[in-house]
């Protein structure tokens, strides 16, 4: 084993065990109603959020956003409002605009503030390079959703 | 002709020609790129706006939101977003989050604040008891995302 891939699994663990990959696990199996994934690892469970550029380009974005992956997204994005809510204490709603040719946007808010907007393009792709980006992603949205519900609390108990 | 009726046109009228109901003439005659219209009157244009609480009753509510309807409620909402936009003039954005039973959200945003934010519940039975219900809900919606728009300028420049 490469000194380079030992790295890499310890960030990848890392990455497994911060408090945001966890809610989303959790997220996903409250999703779980059926006990499908009951006997899975977080890894596996994780597995179709991680898509390589090279698997992205093989993925067609002609035609509607499947079923599967309009859940992962939404998923990824409860997980950032679950963590927001339970720093700041409000809740918040997650809201997905998908047209039938993958653009759209995604919006958190609590009260009358956004605390997350993003644009999707190609959301039929939607997935990370690794788990550390998911993370990564993950916990920056979160964080500037953490800092606008603080900053304009007023706002977001309207 | 009644004096009710003489009274029920002369208030129709007054709606018709409300601020709001010809922004909403204006964004449904942008939409219609094949000039369909173009020798259709206002009150023609708006006439599936218009659905009587028998008539409501009478649509059902079992699968999908059709094309038409959603895109009567997103004419609806983006006649109001323009309003609110010659009076501000903050840009605004319309997105609306239908499932697939017609239950769902719509929000008009600028920046990170929310101006409309409504929930929708049987949506194939988007519509109105008369023109004067129309312009009153638009307006009302119109006059209380500019009141917000005013008091929190900062959070809808973000």
């Amino acid at each position: 084993m490469s000194s380079t891939e030992i790295v890499n699994q310890t960030t990848s663990s890392e990455a497994l065990n911060s408090p945001f990959v966890q809610e989303l696990v959790r997220q996903i199996r409250a999703q779980d109603s059926y006990g499908f994934y009951r006997s899975w690892s977080d890894e596996l469970i994780l597995k179709p959020y991680i898509v390589s550029k090279q698997a992205k380009r093989q993925i067609s974005v002609e035609g509607d956003v499947e079923p599967a992956t309009k859940g992962r997204i939404m998923s990824f994005y409860r997980a950032i409002a679950a963590q927001i809510e339970q720093k700041t204490g409000l809740l918040s709603q997650v809201v997905i605009d998908l047209s039938h040719e993958g653009f759209g946007w995604v919006l958190v808010f609590s009260g009358r503030l956004l605390l997350v907007t993003r644009t999707l393009r190609d959301a039929q792709r939607f997935g990370f390079d690794s788990l550390e980006k998911l993370a990564d992603e993950g916990n920056k949205l979160t964080q500037k959703g953490i800092e606008l519900a603080e900053k304009y609390t007023e706002v977001a108990k309207l």
